[in-house]
């Protein structure tokens, strides 16, 4: 029996079926140009409200694909069905992707339970951030039960990434420069979860006593929820299960922290929301590129003319306009 | 003798007048709001277009601030004077400042034809972006011949770097994982010159073999400009020399293409416009944020009422009604 030929009318049925197939086809469209299908994304947004949101981030070479690769299988173990979204970093410059990532996620090819998609990072404003809520939604109204979205810790993206998680996981390694410790000044305020994965290499002491210092200092009231550190090592599954309770017990927390969390919901909306409204300006502004009139414009601020403060009162003088 | 204070009427004089204590304070305003100071930094654009701008970028652990360390050095000894612009990549969630790099650089402290400016990337859409080329304004402004832009190399912040920059280097180091090595894949499209730094870790030939491979592979046309590789042990400040000579020859190579010099240009001042206005934009979202009709909206989307993408027009619809 062959099923009709998808298509935009049927298209969201078949994804709220659960049809794979469609569910990809729909991402690919999101991928492709995200304003073209919001039609779409808004009659299964309705649908959305199931999943819990589990954000994984660290720097490069903090084994963060090893880990979510062995947390999927936990979670499996334990009955939840599992959207997985790697972001992918290269994508920003090149469009490719991490071969070797998705080879390694395959071994879950054959569990309809799973779903696994990269997720360029290719773009412009917002690029990453725009796409990733819309895929979101996809496994969301798919009632994947847990979605799992990972990415690498460096900069915007990372920030990003937090708004859309119900729990944010933060690896750290043991025994890398100074450089990369540095960076852990501010991970309290996005982390619900650290990790310290490689548990078994040189420094996990040092690294252990430095991150539970950091909470010790950290700024927080008596009803705040403090991040639990916890010792992995992904390669040998070592640890998987106490990640899994403690993203357990943190999502439990959230259900009883209501004010909390319907603050963290509508934040996350306003986010999304924004980014939406924005890239349709970003739209106009695109299509602004190659007109006559905003040539003359630009060069004119080559040639020092006017300031390029001038020229963006012009160019929302055009948006205006256009949007009118 | 003292001087009159500083004030938005005399500021400008000063920073032409390259009053190091006027260009601070200038650049202070400009993180703490830019859209306050526009009027000042409209002034100050047509005193600029002096300046050649270098990015540099790499992965956390590249040892990007010894090296720019050493550079500066290089470049002060060939008569240059250097504006230095270290975007910190700690701040987009703390604010905090990697203090041992600040540390370092103040060997250039007592120096009048060195200046160093620390940038925060807290903050949101284009947040980095939008505050870095303000400031290269204000250094180009000063008549510092060279201006440096550091950055840690991953995401979208790299990319908003390399539109700023005249020569863009990427920094590689030996042996790191495949994690590490699977990001450079785009590499090209982004790098002018490539640099192997801590050129005596061992793995040093192979990521030298695959670097030139990857050039050898690439799409180029007879009449582009090819990223020659360099390899430097910047701690010991091997190699600088030679990375000082290729940024040079690269510079001469772009006033020699005068064509695609200018279409850089243009993409360049493009793309700062467009954050511009949309910064407008967002300080226009932001303030809604707080209203009672947007609240209304949000939670609206929160109970799955209406989908985002109706909020999204509806936000449009405040934006428009603003700017009228």
């Amino acid at each position: 029996m062959t099923k009709t030929p998808l298509n935009t009318d049927n298209i969201i049925q078949r994804v709220l079926d659960k049809d794979i197939r469609a569910a990809g086809r729909l991402m690919r469209w999101v991928d492709d140009d995200l304003d073209k299908v919001k039609p779409l994304l808004a009659q299964l947004f309705e649908h959305t409200g199931h999943a819990r949101i589990i954000g994984i981030t660290g720097n490069p070479g903090a084994g963060k694909s090893t880990l979510v690769n062995q947390l999927i299988k936990e979670l499996r173990q334990r009955g939840k069905t599992v959207g997985c979204i790697a972001v992918d970093p290269t994508s920003p410059f090149s469009g490719g992707a991490i071969l070797g990532d998705r080879v390694r996620m395959q071994q879950h090819a054959l569990d309809s339970g799973v779903f696994i998609r990269s997720v360029a990072t290719r773009g412009n404003l917002g690029g990453i951030s725009r796409s990733t809520p819309a895929i979101v939604h996809i496994l969301d109204a798919m009632k994947f039960d847990v979605i799992l979205i990972e990415t690498v810790g460096v900069g915007q993206d990372e920030v990003d990434i937090v708004r859309l998680a119900d729990t944010s996981v933060v690896l750290n390694v043991p025994g890398l420069g100074d450089d990369i410790q540095a960076s852990k000044a501010g991970i309290l305020e996005i982390a619900d979860l650290l990790v310290i994965n490689k548990a078994d290499r040189d420094g996990m002491q040092r690294l252990r006593r430095e991150l539970r210092t950091m909470i010790e200092l950290g700024d927080f009231e008596e009803n705040d929820w403090k991040p639990p550190v916890i010792e992995t090592i992904a390669t040998s599954s070592q640890g998987i299960d106490n990640l899994a309770d403690a993203i357990f017990k943190h999502l439990e927390w959230l259900d009883t922290h209501q004010d909390q969390k319907h603050e963290v919901e509508l934040e996350r909306h306003h986010h999304y929301i924004g980014l939406v409204a924005m890239g349709e300006i970003e739209r106009i502004v695109q299509h602004e590129r190659a007109s006559e009139r905003w040539s003359e414009q630009l060069e004119k601020v080559r040639t020092r003319e006017i300031s390029p403060y001038e020229a963006a009162q012009t160019l929302l003088s055009y948006i205006i306009e256009a949007k009118r």
